[in-house]
């Protein structure tokens, strides 16, 4: 089967806004075996929208029109579906009556607009909106002699996300034949697009049950493993399957086999030793204690760290000599194993990780360019440091400094 | 003059991939006056793209038709037009001869496939694409009794961009009025959406010839303002005028007046005022070092600080009495207080933040639960703290966390 998804919104048509829902309802859609065929982005105009819902409906078995069904005057879904379908529109009296409770819970006084939220298409059944006022539709129904459905869905994600996955997904599953979806996530880091690509291709092309996507991208490579088959068994095993023999070719830059981030993965190995952590950070200025901590409990193996921009403050919190500094310069070998090892005993870390570079775009110089950057991981046994020519903007140098530094951690605490 | 902007490509109806394209064709467009109405997205079949381009080229003036131009047998951009406008194709003898010469000249055999690339629509001018094979192509035709422009332009951003700002925009500018917009990009944050829209409604709806637009996320409300004239001072001037009295209406919630960031505000006033900064995070981990460091120049008056995750290094890094975390708990705006000014005092800077809070999903109590985050600004003259509660998930509070802190700065720096 497959499936157009409409969304709806001016604002989508600005330079501004992109809708996104679709990709996440694509992967849905996709896991039960339904193609998208066609995206249309449209205005809030009835004419508009009629037409858009017309040439849809003849060119493909499902639609979803997503968004344009609050309560204002530019919220024209409901009609322009009953419109293109030549269907009436009813009010419902029990969405009248949840939407008067609603607002009587507020204590908000109900505006007359608001009641076309109650209208719903002839034939169609009402799927409930547990995360705002506007409920979708689902419509079983025949255009010019087949048989079509047809889904209002609200077009903020906090709705049309948990909607489809609540109310559409099992109503598709329960006509369409079982499939079962099995997929695999693998990560790669430290490894270009085409070198890996040229390690992977010759395995995962003898693999042509199992779609695989390369996506490159923040810093990393992914692959993306689907197979359907019968059963859940069939399918698991072959995408674990392919997955072991890529794993194998990617050897020591494969860092994730289920999906997880970096952080996750060295949090992951910290916890497991019982290990510690602290940073020194210079030029990323906070980035990787940033990515560190955006997991939920990495305060049971990250103690913290110490920013430390100024020189100054790199003696004051990691004890870097300051003739050190004056004889190599704030970014050097010596300064970041000095970091790495400083902030390791200040806080009596098992590992201290140090950093300092040149993030651009000024400040670099003929032999310190920009996007040289020093990163150190050390501990108890000694320190180790890279020196790393990174490409790209500001950010960009950050972003790699930070990936470099967990890898180079990650590498260590896997020996 | 309307718009459709078809985007071709099957990766482009996968859960990954998306097209960015149509954004920055949108701004240009709109530069012109000219209004994209709809955006629709295909797969690389013959069909379906034929159907499509029939569809647009009756509902829209212009029609751009993005991608598909290239030398593989998914590449049907050239056949599907010609096929939807009951148009010929010509093989061009310059276009193949300049193939065999770029061909040539990288010592490259030329495949046979390639030279569907010098395939020109009956009638259409060719487009030279400066940054690879496929050229672009212009066709001023009539369908249906109305004249219709239609441009096919390759998909690779690096490619579509370049060659529709130079050979697209200047033949469009010839057929179109010549007229000037003015842009005026104003923020503001810590009020919502429909607070801010009650405030500002009375006055943007009374300039209808000034197009305004608000969006918000990322913490803050972005204000975008268009006016389009027949001269570029009447336009800057109206524009002008209608942010002005926005800027009245939105007092101190007004950040940026000409679309900074808050990081690159707050940093302006620093370096006015001579001052500097630093920083002591918990919950945070990092977050407000990495948006203050990324803005370039940042070292002038950034210092640097310390990630305080565990109690110990709130102690170690900024002298926070141990009996004060014992007695307050780590999150209160006793601990609050105290990291501000310890860091304040250990850096020897004019201004120390603390942040301290609970960023979840795990470890809130009753009395402090997830979302509790306490912000502190210091300076020789004083601590002040706020109490906030942040809803969100993890990351949302922690970006909450560091909007506020930034915000409470900024405010005590333009006092």
């Amino acid at each position: 089967m497959n499936c157009e998804i409409i969304a709806i919104g001016t604002e989508l048509l600005t330079p501004w806004r992109q809708d996104t829902n679709s990709l996440f309802l694509t992967e849905e859609l996709n896991a039960l075996g339904i193609v998208v065929r066609y995206k249309t982005i449209v205005g809030d105009r009835r004419l508009d929208l009629v037409r858009a819902i017309r040439t849809a409906i003849a060119r493909t078995d499902i639609l979803i029109v997503m968004g344009g069904l609050g309560p204002t005057e530019d919220d024209l879904s409901r009609e322009a579906v009953a419109e293109a379908l030549d269907l009436g529109l009813r009010r419902d009296g029990s969405l009248v009556a949840a939407l008067s409770a609603r607002f009587a819970a507020r204590r908000t006084p109900m505006t007359d607009n608001n009641l076309k939220q109650a209208d719903v298409i002839e034939g169609a059944e009402i799927l409930p909106n547990a995360n705002g006022t506007a409920p979708g539709q689902w419509l079983d129904t025949a255009f010019e002699g087949y048989r079509k459905l047809v889904m209002l869905i609200p077009g903020p994600p906090g709705e049309c996300r948990p909607l489809f996955v609540e109310q559409c997904i099992p109503r598709l599953r329960a006509l369409i034949p079982t499939r079962h979806i099995a997929r695999r996530t693998l990560k790669a880091t430290m490894i270009g697009e085409s070198a890996a690509d040229s390690l992977l291709a010759p395995v995962y092309t003898t693999y042509t049950d199992v779609e695989t996507t390369i996506l490159a991208g923040n810093c990393e490579i992914q692959l993306q493993l689907a197979c359907a088959k019968p059963t859940r068994e069939a399918a698991q095993a072959r995408a674990d399957e392919l997955a072991g023999r890529l794993e194998e070719v990617l050897e020591e830059y494969l860092f994730a086999s289920q999906g997880e981030t970096l952080e996750q993965i060295v949090l992951y190995y910290l916890e497991l030793k019982q290990a510690t952590l602290a940073v020194a950070e210079s030029c990323t200025g906070g980035m990787l204690g940033e990515r560190i901590t955006s997991v939920s409990g990495s305060s049971r193996s990250f103690l913290g760290g110490a920013l430390v921009y100024s020189d100054a403050l790199k003696t004051a919190f990691c004890d870097v000599p300051p003739q050190l500094i004056a004889s190599h310069g704030a970014v050097s070998t010596a300064v970041a194993q000095a970091m790495a090892d400083g902030i390791r005993r200040r806080t009596s870390a098992t590992y201290g990780i140090g950093i300092t570079g040149i993030a651009g775009p000024s400040g670099g110089t003929e032999e310190k360019p920009v996007g040289l950057v020093y990163i150190a991981v050390s501990d108890a046994q000694g320190t180790e440091c890279s020196e790393n020519h990174f490409r790209g903007d500001r950010q960009k140098v950050r972003q790699w400094a930070t990936q470099k530094a967990l890898d180079m951690l990650r590498r260590r605490l896997m020996n």
